[in-house]
């Protein structure tokens, strides 16, 4: 099950181009995305009214997509402006339309009910689009229901595990609480790791600071959308990054993560692991891309081998622990807005 | 659903050969057709009926055929004549054999109730087997419901766009309405476009014709096995083709296509394209039936993907258009037909 | 359905080793096995308790294995001694261990009630590890229920057809009707062919006899595992084989195959072929082997292809013949005690 009443991200940006188009199944619908002359995205059901062709294997005429099977033409608005070899044109001939948003180099789309898009409610992700930050945009497949993935996210103790010699490094992670609080959107969580001996691996040789220091995990995490924003640093151990006050010498990062479902089994991830150091060392940002690119192909392994055994076996019964206080927080808030969703659509 | 009680084309003539075996589902049944030393077909259910072993992996002995499983030896009409160990043989142990027909290059299956099969029903394909025409015989293997194939076979304003650059060539064909009437066997549909520029794209730089010319589809639909027998022509403009007339220049075609079923969402197509004009030029009809072949392969990346649309989507509703007046129909005597099958086997 | 208060054979002994692990699905479950350092096989379902991540892409840690996602650790009798970032362990954190017992070279599992489990149960298969006997061990998958196979190792007629050029050799073997006994673990067949003038086809050219020759087949087989372990044999004729006197000249062959259900349609066939003479052959047992091999890939194809039309038309009726008499006892045997777990298992 997935929200709908909420803005996902469908794409980069860049994905978009002003002649192309772009199919892609976002919340178990395929939708074909594209950018008009005027640079506005547009987002329609990748499927003909008539017979259910794919309009992206039809063909662009300017602003307007011809469906290539019999020739309906319609508009970025979903409007069928043309059917060959007929006049009157009924409203049932319109495709669906998506409102879309583009912003901080996404582009968000939203699934549900119109009137209820709100561009305000999108989560802000401007380290993506800002000058003061360093980032490459990458998108990763995953054979994996979004909420195992989410699990993942909002749990951090697997650093010790899954990246012990990558994003990890220290059994430090798994024995430390967060700090979770509830915020308008989600979940805030806070992690600090003090004195730590060394940075994790994956910044020793790249970054210029040595040990012993303290290190941060602090996540936004938003139940609509699946967005997280995560603020993540080194400093010289005992130099009050806690308190507040950030060394020159700290290492500090901004990551954004979206996860966007794409059938109830499978899910697109979108993320940045932006850095606001070395700003003019490009070598360096592919350096950190591909370090963090190496940690998140060990989550996408192991969270594939658990969704395949999940399916072997749906019945598996699961014993939480007490890492799990996140996850089974997130999965409250989830549960409750899907519930919400659900209700409002019956009495709709 | 597949009609039983009529004619399918199951196979080429030229794919039985006197000591080989051809193993191909067909309505959702495997098939085994061989041909017996006398040059008839015979088609038995490719499915030992002791324990299920494919009778196309045994072996060929003269006329009959060894499950080399355990040893049964099956007769062309499906009579068990030996069973290795045991005297009895009883009649339980027989495999269905099904009526077949050769004729016009086709071996023609039976599925329904044997004691209904009349040869006579069948549609005449002579121009498959005729020194007046040309033609090379084609198989072609789609996933997708033989009922979508039907629809596109029924509606030529798809030529102007599927088929713009090849078969089609001119937004006349999807701006002119065919004249449909009801045939014995199902509809007849006539298509004229008079007076147009050019030839379509298909014959350019292959046939003696410049443009003007008056260009025609005539085609009927057998409701019964799935098959079109279509004529096309071409002729210089205002010749009097419409009326009746051929201009000697005029190029005149006649096309065959067969459609069964192999699954509820897979089917095969069997076809010719004949031409009688330039009979004494093979490189002619190569070069044609390339050229077709190219058209229908932009039909089968169509329909295919219009099938992986619905099968993603089962419940998408469709929008009926002007164009469609000849597939509407078309369904409504199959439709009808299935039924009465249905009733008069519950009836049985 | 699978019989699970019995032994099956996991795995080779020498699959085996002090450091890897070995992940196999037995029965619908996935299983993790490898050996302690005091030598002693261990078996754990392999997924974590926690939320179902395989331990087979987790870490050995001794005796114990650590699952890499969040860092459970679990001792080879499945107990869980360590969840990081807590203290108390429940219970629940536990994942089921399995019995095994090593013994000729099979590593024996015992999947149902492990109170049940008692090592006497499990077969003699020593010939695999008799200094008097030569064998080597063989692995196939097989895309097929494990019914069907045993069907077919309980008919031997398929020798004069499926092998007819290998393991067989002679319609004799199709037309004689074997002496079937109860056992109390299943059934006994004992199969005679006397005076035959060849030997089979996978001895000609590697054994030194030639015909006439008596042969013989005597095989146990146990409901419990699907355990087959065979006695085969070839004298000169008139010796007296049949009534106990080995000839000196006669070849004698000791077969063992274990037959474990991976999944409801999936197998896996555990083999060895012993010979007691040519002892220090290793050519020969090496050729030997490979002739085997050839016959059972015979075996595989058949029973894949039936397997596969099985699927494809599950309700397809068969009909019983003579030589079904050991499959349809054995089948009978099989239901028979499947039953009594259901009803056993519902008591409980």
């Amino acid at each position: 099950m997935f929200l709908r009443n909420c803005w996902h991200v469908a794409a980069w940006s860049d994905e978009l181009d002003q002649t192309g188009m772009l199919s892609r199944r976002l919340l178990g619908e395929q939708v074909l995305l594209y950018r008009c002359g005027d640079g506005a995205p547009a987002a329609l059901v990748d499927r003909c009214s008539h017979r259910a062709a794919p309009l992206s294997i039809g063909r662009r005429e300017g602003d307007r997509v011809r469906c290539m099977y019999h020739g309906l033409l319609f508009g970025a608005d979903g409007r069928c402006v043309e059917i060959p070899g007929q006049e009157r044109i009924s409203p049932a001939a319109h495709v669906r339309a998506f409102p879309l948003v583009e912003r901080d180099r996404f582009v968000w789309i939203w699934m549900g009910d119109p009137a209820l898009a709100d561009p305000a409610a999108i989560p802000d992700c401007h380290w993506q689009d800002d000058p003061a930050w360093r980032s490459l945009p990458a998108t990763m497949h995953y054979k994996a229901d979004y909420r195992l993935i989410m699990d993942n996210q909002l749990d951090f103790s697997h650093l010790s595990f899954v990246h012990e010699t990558t994003l990890g490094g220290s059994l430090t992670i798994a024995h430390t609480r967060p700090v979770i609080e509830p915020t308008e959107g989600g979940l805030r969580l806070t992690r600090w790791y003090l004195n730590e001996p060394e940075l994790a691996p994956f910044l020793r040789g790249v970054a210029d600071l040595e040990g012993p220091i303290d290190r941060w995990h602090i996540y936004d995490w938003f139940t609509a959308g699946n967005i997280l924003t995560l603020e993540s640093g080194n400093a010289p151990a005992g130099t009050g990054a806690k308190e507040g006050r950030r060394d020159p010498r700290a290492l500090q990062f901004q990551a954004v993560q979206a996860l966007t479902p794409e059938t109830e089994h499978t899910s697109h991830f979108f993320w940045t692991y932006g850095h606001n150091f070395k700003l003019d060392d490009p070598d360096f940002t592919r350096a950190l891309q591909a370090r963090i690119q190496a940690g998140f192909d060990e989550d996408r392994a192991m969270i594939e081998a658990q969704q395949a055994a999940l399916l072997a076996h749906p019945d598996t019964p699961m014993v939480d622990l007490a890492v799990d206080q996140g996850p089974l927080l997130a999965r409250r808030l989830l549960t409750r807005r899907l519930k919400a969703e659900a209700e409002s659509a019956q009495g709709a």
